[in-house]
């Protein structure tokens, strides 16, 4: 027999580990996210991030998303391959190589990339330059992450205004990820901080457009964040990536989507009634935000390795699994165990339905 | 200038992340197993689930290894069509479609397989029966760290001859890994704790060798442990994976091998003189055994998230990194960062010299 994945195959006949993706949930996040939208003069530019997927960008496009967001300049190639033609890369990117990849990008789709520095500013206005193409620019500010970004007002003014210095450079406007505040529990607090937070947007647009500078976009917000800071006045887009997904983190604050994504794993061991061990580890599944939830079977992961997680029943009785049969999982992270997988196994009804190539994974450069 | 890696090129040419992996470091590490275990009755059978990648799998066979260790099937049959002829895989395999994919293998190599369960065991040798195929065997015997195998003596004992009921199956042996204990930073109580947990492996011999059943193989050990097992009475293989690139969990216990793989990375942001921000993060280096340590710059890193490690510099005035300069970092846990990755950059004396395809990776089913 040889195993040969088609579409009509049931679920569980898909080989583990395998993540399986939910057609259903995905369109019913895809549709929740769009509703909320509707009408709104704020967009959302979905993170490709959490997919690397470019049938899932073309579905946010198709549900109304005015772009996309990538990570890596890797990722944004491989999205305007796929046809993507309006894409923002949300860092920096950095040194002759990738500046040259980011000239040529730059003439199959509508690019703009993020700067926080000002040689960085010179080198990509030059590379463009003489390129002769003209890319997009966002000025990214500090809103209190600490991670990258000028500090808001003056250096944000400054910086802008070395933009505006590049003939190959077009300022767009600002940048600020709340990425310290998009998983903070409590809703009024999260919902204060983050107005403190794009705060440091506003006054820095108000700053720039004092110095008749016009800020057209600012760019901002995250899954746990994307409705207050869609509420915040300067914001123009939106960057939220898991909704697509979504994890057991996300579950606990956004109860509006869907868990489309899950693994599926087998068991390959229980050597005594109270513990199974299932073929996914560290290697197809992500830890950092806490250890996978088992689905449909009471127990407690003990731990994570390489290749296996061992998990404790809560009921051995009660639990009939043995080796060869499956257990769905559920990723603490959704964004960097999709990293660790080349294909989504896409269902229907508990049917497969096609697999679709987590296209931009590795392209991390 | 379109960015194509090629012999002569400078090491700081390549472009990041990298994996960036010393020619002359990893020869070092097999010649220094290699002289270990010259002359000694028990062999090394290298696990490839460090590296994934045939060209190690071929030097570490040239430095004298038995065969080579694979944790997944998957891994196996891109090892078996690289040409390796003798392949453990130190794990249970399960379900119909693994199982026949397993008897395939076993046409094309010298193969051998762990089981810990009597239906397993049943399952297995129907379809090497049905097949026509003959697959070796090891009983895994768990020596105390709780994952998988029977426990010790009886329950061996029974399983042992139920392999030995399958016309399919060769029972070759038994095999313990010392997973809990490989890490112990005191050398003594390693000692002492692999001694008592390979004494388990010892008396299940014993047992089986009493009831007439000739115990080939004796297969366990790490990096951490290769030494204190292979002086252990029953072992006859070592599967130690981490000595070809080491990593800085393992360089604390084990001086006698040198870091042989590290990753390059570029600064992408200085937004203040004290921090510096690189490209690499959780979807290109692992963290489940601490952050990764920064090469050549005193600092400390203060987080990783997707991709950027944000680090703070020890002497901010001292350093004059900046965005786009190079930075190497060492990986805490070799296998799970190699296993992000499609490639492994090999340089000799500063220069690149080959790209290595990681083939097995994602070959995780």
């Amino acid at each position: 027999m040889s195993y040969d994945p088609r579409p009509g195959m049931s679920v569980q006949e898909i080989d583990t580990p395998a993540l399986i993706l939910d057609l259903d949930d995905l369109e019913y996040n895809l549709q929740t996210m769009s509703r909320f939208f509707a009408g709104k003069a704020v967009g959302l530019r979905p993170h490709s991030k959490t997919h690397k997927c470019p049938q899932i960008a073309q579905r946010q496009l198709e549900a109304g998303a005015i772009g996309i967001t990538c990570a890596k300049l890797g990722e944004a190639e491989v999205m305007a391959r796929a046809g993507i033609q309006n894409i923002l890369i949300a860092n920096q990117v950095t040194g002759a190589v990738k500046l040259d990849r980011l000239a040529d990008l730059a003439r199959t789709c509508n690019l703009t990339v993020a700067v926080d520095d000002a040689e960085g500013v010179r080198q990509l206005g030059e590379t463009c330059r003489a390129a002769g193409v003209k890319v997009g620019v966002l000025v990214e500010v500090n809103i209190g992450m600490g991670r990258c970004g000028v500090e808001p007002d003056e250096p944000a003014l400054r910086l802008a205004r070395q933009v505006l210095d590049q003939p190959g450079l077009v300022f767009e406007g600002l940048m600020g990820y709340e990425g310290h505040l998009v998983l903070i529990p409590d809703l009024q607090e999260r919902t204060e901080k983050v107005a403190a937070a794009i705060g440091l947007l506003q006054s820095s647009k108000d700053l720039l457009e004092r110095h008749g500078i016009p800020v057209r976009i600012v760019s901002g917000g995250g899954t746990g964040t994307y409705d207050l800071t869609a509420g915040c006045a300067p914001i123009t887009e939106i960057q939220a990536g898991s909704y697509v997904f979504m994890d057991a983190t996300y579950a606990n604050i956004r109860p509006e989507f869907r868990v489309s994504m899950t693994m599926l794993t087998s068991v390959v061991s229980r050597p005594e009634p109270k513990h199974i061990v299932v073929d996914a580890g560290l290697k197809t599944i992500t830890k950092e935000f806490g250890l996978p939830t088992l689905l449909g079977v009471a127990g407690s992961m003990r731990y994570l390795s390489e290749e296996h997680a061992v998990i404790d029943l809560a009921e051995p009785d009660a639990v009939q699994l043995k080796a060869g049969d499956k257990v769905f999982m559920l990723p603490s992270h959704c964004c960097t165990t999709t990293n660790l997988h080349d294909v989504l196994h896409v269902v229907r009804g508990g049917k497969l339905v096609d697999l679709w190539p987590v296209a931009a994974r590795g392209h991390s450069q």
